[in-house]
């Protein structure tokens, strides 16, 4: 115990990620890690602030909060830092009207978002919605733009499921990215405004979280 | 006339590609550039030898040449350099079994190849056969493997068709790269070896082609 004080000296605040730590298995909703509900737990009734900080972009939040507190998480959706809100913040920021290579699953969270007459691509992770005509759709509408931009949610290359291993959206934003000859700009994880926008939403230091 | 004799002096073959200079449009079937039957008649009855070097893969040599005979074009399969035929080569003299990520159109091109238990992957242009489902299928066989190696038929960015632009193989080579962390071997141009087959076929040098 003495250990883990000296390592948490001046930590206020712990980012958590949700695949691989609370749940495994992946997108066709995973089952929880043993032991990871109540460890949860034990790390809210503490003095630490906790935060959720995911690269999930087939579902949307509300959703895969859903799925999380039925399987017993103390988890709310405002804890949840994802990058398809963050994508909204930048598109509204820059003026930017998305074409979107998105799943079903997700397009909910860009409701508030005008795709009229687009002027950039978004990118996330689209599983079988990957078809030849919708990346090929994508492209068409990059190459139309004087200044294509690309915004790819994350820039995953592939993640496990039970069925196997899954090619993620990064596989997608290089195919985008070779065939227009331009690079993708990634909102999410490992970009460092993505964790900045989670340590603010937290109030808290960089070196205050873990 | 002058001219072009002193630059074809010298000359004793030409390397024709087939889209772009006898057809326009691409892989709907496209159209013949106008002159260019009879340019290829002329070029026929004179001295140089001809030959075709293309980087369709997505349909057989034999099923391109029927279309382009049946258009007018004075044009045999056994005069043309593309890389299906060409990866036949490679796969036999390196003992490797593909799984084929390829359009049904090109699959009989392979017909004499052994597919069972794959040890690479061969990918060419697919078209609508690039599903989420057929391009993770290949990442997955890749990923199995303990030296994975991926063929490709060309690295076109994309090609052009009546419809508008379309993705060409290089796009997913690209995204099966990322995904594996591999570099794929390219067969067909720009590969120096494709055009260097074309030319042992005409029986010619480098400097006695254009």
């Amino acid at each position: 115990m003495a250990a883990w004080s000296e390592r948490l000296a001046g930590v206020r605040g712990v980012l958590l990620d949700i695949s691989g730590v609370l749940l495994d298995g992946g997108k066709d909703g995973g089952v929880p890690i043993p032991g990871s509900v109540e460890a949860l737990a034990r790390l809210k009734r503490s003095q630490l602030k906790v935060r959720f900080c995911t690269n999930e972009s087939q579902v949307s939040r509300k959703d895969l909060v859903g799925l999380l507190r039925h399987m017993g998480f103390d988890i709310s959706e405002g804890e949840v830092t994802s990058p398809a809100p963050a994508a909204c913040l930048v598109l509204k920021e820059r003026g930017l009207r998305p074409h979107l290579l998105v799943s079903d699953g997700v397009r909910s969270e860009f409701h508030r978002i005008d795709t009229s007459k687009p002027n950039c691509v978004v990118i996330a992770d689209a599983g079988e919605s990957f078809s030849y005509q919708n990346v090929n759709k994508a492209f068409q509408v990059l190459m139309e733009l004087e200044n294509p931009v690309l915004i790819s949610l994350g820039k995953g290359r592939y993640y496990k499921q039970t069925s196997g291993l899954m090619l993620d959206v990064g596989a997608y934003m290089k195919a985008l990215e070779y065939a227009c000859g331009i690079e993708a700009q990634v909102v999410g994880k490992p970009a460092p405004e993505f964790f900045q926008s989670a340590l603010r939403e937290m109030g808290l230091e960089a070196h205050e979280a873990q």
